[in-house]
């Protein structure tokens, strides 16, 4: 497998053509290729241009409407909502921000939901933009059942993704993405493409026994991440993303996503102000907190590898074959 | 040991005569005497009655003041701030959660911060307050050093609870209440004092290695439940607790807390209300979705066991040795 190298822009670049190519409108392209890059960057290669020719796909079937004009609506001073109109998540995400984000500041707390749109699974890009307003953010998404609960065998959660971020000053923030269950789901996808088994804990087979088979746990179940506590975070994940929002449970998704394209579904962000809640002195009490934290021996928090890579402002290397398939879809 | 039996109504009138000869005014003592007596009732018993003689030192030497009259603040339309003058948590919730739950019916979610209070460990009598007006409710509290974060082995976090409840329609909340270590600290002493090992994750020694010893775990570190996500929980509920509070970071808490009583630091309470943010259906829907996981085999919904607990409006039984302790403190 040989490589080539490009640049950040050149990434967003392939990326916007490629998706003006099969029916994405301008705005839409530009806020896809926003992400897509964004991942790329920060090295968190899984959400990047290895997810396109999925939404590619999706665009082409009609699954998902390349020229979604979201809607924002704002119900109460606290509440923002946004029809995404069966677009993909990232230009409804960039619409709705700023509202939820003067929301926040003028307030303490503000909350806005996505509905109906296709969401993609990394939750840092909404988050981190909060935090970049000096704010606090939670987000979260359900996603197709593929999940069982703590104790049971049937599939009923996504691996229902929590992210979080804390603003700092001067500093990257602290952001954490975590899917609810054991593993993510494209990690089993890549042990079973490497013939390799998975540790315990991880999931059962179709016939509902524990399994270490990655294959058998995709035809199977996925399960939560720390037994019966984790399973509660997954509830908790999906109350916010579907009944909060009045978006679907994951086990109402019922049209095939197995285009490679985005899951439709809710989203909601949670925006909060440590300064207006906590006071002026916060922040700067906050930082201390933090920086004892990370001079633990053996720390590292949440999300400062993805900024470190970020700080390499040079090209990146891809696998020749993905360029030459995303150029193939011009 | 030998047992005794009171109803509800006399634990609840033992608890309060006892506060009331212990320096608590009249307010105090029904607000605390409500939370140890309804713990009781729900059978959570490691937060009832057993916690009274440590509260009865924590009044006699003076760390907490048992007639604090506790100040509530609108400084926003979303944001109610409860000072609870160094007082214990419960009259604090009580006089704040009235406010905060007409700011979440108006505005879709509101928040709530509760500083210089003494808390209890349980959070579920605040969630599910919230839950009985047809409110979601998220709660989350830190607590004196207690717990490493993953990969370290020198205490910063405590064990930092967080607690959700969603309401439902004639069937009682959804209602999760957890420490995000492996191991709740009364488990661990509960387990010290048997003489019985713990599983293997839930600590480490004084020396910094993995022990399954109670006695070690408690004179070195606790862990996370859920290894790295778990402890990036941990993390955000130290966050939300502590920087979106302005009150202090667990490991800023200096004074000695080895009486029995509660520790001091802050809370913080976001209520949602999922009809005004997911529309009129998203009640009808919810239920649908915990009839269709409820009825998955081997799964309970969280609070369910105490739920049923409830149910029984019969007499407690109590340790006689416990109840006498108590009637001595009269």
């Amino acid at each position: 497998m040989s490589d080539v190298h490009l640049s950040i822009r050149e990434i967003f670049e392939l990326v916007e053509a490629v998706l003006l190519a099969n029916g994405c409108d301008a705005p839409n392209a530009a806020a896809v290729a926003r992400t897509v890059s964004s991942a790329e960057r920060d090295g968190a290669v899984s959400h990047g241009m290895f997810r396109v020719p999925g939404y590619v796909v999706a665009l082409r079937n009609g699954r998902v409407r390349g020229d979604a004009e979201p809607d924002v609506q704002q119900p109460t001073r606290a509440f923002v909502r946004v029809d995404a109109k069966h677009g993909f998540a990232p230009l409804a995400l960039e619409r709705g921000i700023p509202e939820l984000a003067r929301a926040a500041h003028e307030l303490g707390i503000a909350v806005m939901t996505v509905i109906d749109s296709f969401h993609f699974a990394a939750l840092w890009p909404e988050v981190e933009a909060l935090a970049d307003e000096g704010l606090a953010g939670i987000a979260c998404v359900n996603y197709a059942s593929v999940m069982a609960p703590h104790g049971g065998s049937r599939a009923i959660f996504g691996t229902n993704p929590l992210a979080y971020a804390w603003p700092r000053n001067d500093k990257a923030p602290v952001v954490a993405d975590m899917a609810t269950s054991a593993m993510a789901r494209g990690e089993l996808m890549l042990a079973k493409r490497a013939g390799r088994s998975v540790p315990p804990g991880n999931g059962l087979g179709p016939d509902g026994e524990a399994s270490t088979d990655p294959a058998a746990i995709l035809s199977g179940v996925q399960l939560p991440f720390g037994g019966h506590k984790g399973s509660a975070i997954a509830l908790m994940v999906e109350l916010l993303a579907a009944s909060a929002t009045g978006d679907r449970f994951s086990d109402e998704v019922v049209e095939d996503v197995s285009d490679g394209g985005p899951p439709p579904g809710g989203e909601i962000l949670i925006a909060l102000s440590p300064k207006l809640l906590g006071g002026e002195r916060t922040q700067e009490r906050t930082e201390a907190f933090l920086d004892r934290l990370s001079s633990i021996p053996g720390v590292r928090l949440p999300g400062s590898q993805r900024h470190r890579e970020r700080l390499d402002d040079g090209p990146r290397v891809l696998d020749a074959a993905l360029v030459d398939k995303l150029r193939g879809l011009l």
